[in-house]
Formats: structure tokens, sequence, C-alpha cells
């Protein structure tokens, strides 16, 4: 618990005066505990590596890893050994809203607030349910309801309950002023950049994705929220996602998770507020909508 | 029958040869006779005013109506009494598939091609499905859901299903080189262009059409197909769909729907083959992404 259990009560009123109240009791209980970062989509591949490398790279910061079914996460478990104290992992399934307010209660229990989200998760091919599709003739509505649902709306659901914990943490207990939402969109997603087609569910699940966030950016900045939120592409990473899709990529285009998310780390620790809205590729330059 | 049924088998294989011939045939065969538009989302505002202006500005065109529930639409009963012999009344379901197909298989059997599709159907709000978000807070996944079915994945349906009719129809016996594909998006679908947020639902299903839109005019492009697909915003229009919000809308800028869809039907007429994958307002400036 890094918050006395009263503080916790202030975030349902959502009072300034309470709100300034808890940031300031925050401020100071804090500031030696690290922060609290949520890893949403983290079983494997990039969101693995987030947790793995937010847990290396401060010794008192703590991670919240979320999954569908965390007993099936090696890559958890093993993390898990190594950081029993500042790692947590609990399930969450995006396709039900139920189990993610589960998880956003149990966050506040537990910590009180969140400084950082990482949306990760991500579907782009699933054997029987979702290919990317090659034709518009293949395009099927199952498909494009499917990626919708978990690229797009789950993500967006996610950002929704953890926002009351985002607000009380702003950027305290770390080096930023804010506390940072970063979902992993894709450049495919960027309709001025489509110049080769295909794949229409997860672009199009991608593209609403940037502007959900994008909406929500703007509600953010209105109510001056102590929240940045960007979204990132993270070039083609080798990851089971790619695996199939990797064949026309330059190796020196293949990036590996570790570079990766180093690079996509190094975006959201140094992310200033008149980010708040953009879409950020791995290298740090902006994508076109 | 505007094309002998020899001529519709010509479709299926979409060989060159055969389609070059079906071209021929069609441009000595239509030139008198029109061309033949499909209007969907036609039983009232934009789309009724669409199938209106197509009879009267060309007397020699067909247009198909198509909406849920024909039966219920006073205004095409009104126009299929005064253009009997030009105006065909479908039903057509977009959240089913099946229906659809169903009505390519008849407009197939009866016209054997297509010049025009507007898909001009719409949702933004509805009395307990359905309302305008003002906040995240308020962003249920129902409505995202429903949004993307009706707004997103419906009309791209549609254009998947009549795009072997609109190859073989092209421009013959139109003004215009191309078949073309008008789905009305609307300025709020805009990444770039949105500083207000708000209207999460909607927005993002026609950030979503627009993606999916441009995408599949990239796959026309690629095949060379006779047909240019294009976005169209039409202005804030007094109709069903936006009386509920028009309170803060200017009076010069709250347009008739005479008046938004000449403006419509302008863009159309005189769109060129590099007009394909763009997004236009009625005034005919482009809108970014």
């Amino acid at each position: 618990m890094l918050l006395p259990p009263t503080q916790h009560s202030f975030m349902a009123s959502h009072s300034p005066r309470l709100l300034s109240l808890t940031r300031r009791a925050l401020s100071s209980s804090s500031s030696s505990q690290g922060g609290v970062s949520l890893v949403q989509g983290a079983s494997r591949g990039i969101g693995l590596e987030f947790v793995k490398q937010l847990l290396e790279s401060d010794d008192k910061g703590h991670v919240i890893a979320t999954c569908r079914n965390p007993g099936t996460s090696t890559g958890l478990i093993h993390l898990k050994d190594k950081f029993a104290d500042r790692l947590r992992i609990l399930p969450l399934d995006l396709t039900f809203e139920s189990s993610i307010e589960a998880s956003a209660l149990s966050i506040k229990e537990t910590y009180g607030h969140l400084n950082l989200l990482i949306n990760a998760s991500g579907i782009l091919s699933i054997p029987e349910l979702l290919h990317p599709e090659t034709t518009l003739n293949k395009v099927q509505k199952s498909s494009l309801m499917l990626a919708y649902e978990v690229n797009a709306v789950g993500p967006i659901l996610v950002i929704k309950h953890m926002w009351p914990l985002l607000k009380v943490g702003g950027g305290f207990g770390t080096a930023r002023s804010n506390a940072v939402v970063a979902s992993l969109s894709a450049r495919v997603g960027s309709i001025g950049d489509n110049h080769l087609g295909g794949w229409h569910s997860y672009r199009s699940s991608k593209t609403a994705l940037n502007q959900l966030s994008k909406t929500i950016s703007v509600e953010f900045a209105r109510k001056k929220d102590p929240i940045v939120c960007i979204l990132l592409h993270s070039g083609t990473v080798d990851t089971d996602l790619s695996r199939p899709f990797q064949r026309n990529v330059a190796p020196e285009k293949l990036f590996t998770k570790e570079f990766s998310v180093q690079k996509l780390l190094s975006i959201i620790n140094n992310v200033k507020s008149q980010d708040n809205g953009k879409f950020f590729a791995w290298d740090g330059q902006e994508i076109p909508w």
C-alpha cells in the first residue's frame, strides 16, 4: 500500500482541492518509491519486454503486468521470481469491461495511483478468426469487428478506468512532470501513409485507436489533468505478432524487442505536455494521421 | 434489364478480355440510357435527397434506393409515384451481409452494372442505444461497437459486394470517365482536425471508414479498375441526424439538404482519377486525415 487508505477516497470526488492535497501528500510520500506503471498486454512480445525494462531500469519503481491468462506466461512468471516485491501480475481480459474495472479497483487498493499506463496488447492474425486481408474480397465482418474490439475499444476502456488513478499519480515519484498513457498503435494505422492497401481489419482498428486516443488527449488537456496521452509505433519487431509477415522486411528494419522498447521508453520518459495527443515512431519522428 | 443476360456472366470471371468486351458492349448499348446509381441509406435525410436530385437531374439515369424498411419511407414512396420507371427500391440492412449480397444480386440481374454508389447511411444518436459522448467517462463498449458496425463496416461491405458491378460499369453511360464510390464521412472523423474531443463512438467510426475507404482506393488504383473511391463531408445539414445538435451551429452554417447534396453531386460529377482515395468537404476542399 503506497498511499494511506484515507487518500483513496479523494479520487472518487475529483474535487480540485482534495486532488491537490492528494498530490502534495503523494509528492512527499512517494518520491522515494519510484513510479507505479501498468503494462496492459504483458504476457509476451513487446508488452513483456516493457515490464522487464521498467523493472530493470528503476530499482524503486513498481510494475503491474496484466494479461488474459497470467498462469500461462512463462516470461512473467520468470520476472516474478526475480522481482517479487516490485512486480504484480493481474488477470485482465480486454473484452470484458468488468475485468478492466476489477483490475483498476485492485490497483487503487494496493497503490492508490498510477504514473504510467502502457497499452501493449494487439492482434493482427489469429488462426481461423483473423487474417490480414490481401484484398477487399476477403474482408469479413467478423474480422473487422474483432480487431476493433481488441485493438481499439479494449485499450480505450482501460484508459477510461485507469484515468482516476493517473490523475492522482501525475508525474509524482518519477522524473516526469506528468503521468503518461502510451498506446501501441502502428504505422499502418496512418491513413496519410497508406500506399500499400490491404490489412483492412488491423489498419482500421489502429486508425480508430489513434482517433480515440487523440479525442481523450483533448479532454485531458481541457481538464488540466497531469496526464499526457501518446501513440507509439514500435517499428517491425521480431515477435509472434510479426513473425508470419517478416519475409518482406529488410534485416536492418526488423528490430529486436529489446531495441524497440528501449527507444519507446526513451520517448515515454522524455515526454512533454505539448506531446499530448501525438503519434510517434520508435525514432521519435511524428507519424501523419 | 439494361444488359443482355449473356453479359452478366462476364462479371464473374473478371477476365480482362471479357471485361473489355463487356465495357465496349455497355458503351454502345447504354450511352442513351444514362447511368445506374445506387444510394444506400436512402429512406430520409441526405440519402433521400441524393435519390431525388439524381432522378431530377438526369432524365435517363436509373436510381436504386436502399434502406432497411422501404415500406416506412414516405419520401421514397412519393418519389416512386413520380419516377416509377427509373427508381427501384430495395430493402438492405447493413448489419446483415446476406442482405447486401441479395441487393447486389438483384442489381446484377436487373441492370448488370453500376456507375455510382453513394453510401449515405450513418448513425450518431439512437435513444437508449447510442449517445454522442461528452466525456471519456460516458464511453460504452456497446456504443463504440454499434457505431463501428453501422458507420464503418456496413458501407465497406456494400462496396465489397458492389465492386464487380462498378468494375463493369465504369463511367459508361455517364459524363464521367469512371464509376464513383462516394461514402459520407464527417469532418469530426478527421484526427488532425479534432480540437474539441467528445463524440468518441461516432468520430472513431468515421475515422475507420476513412481508413477503409483509403485502403480500398489503393486496391482499385493498383488493379486499374475504372472506379474512383472518395469520402465526403456534407457540412452540418438540417436533418434528423443533426437536429439534437444544431443549437451551437451558426444559422449560415446549417445547410439545407438541397444545398448540401447539390454541392456533393457536383464533386461526384466532376471527380477525376487523381481524386481516388481523397476526403472532400461540401465546398470541394480536402479535409486532413
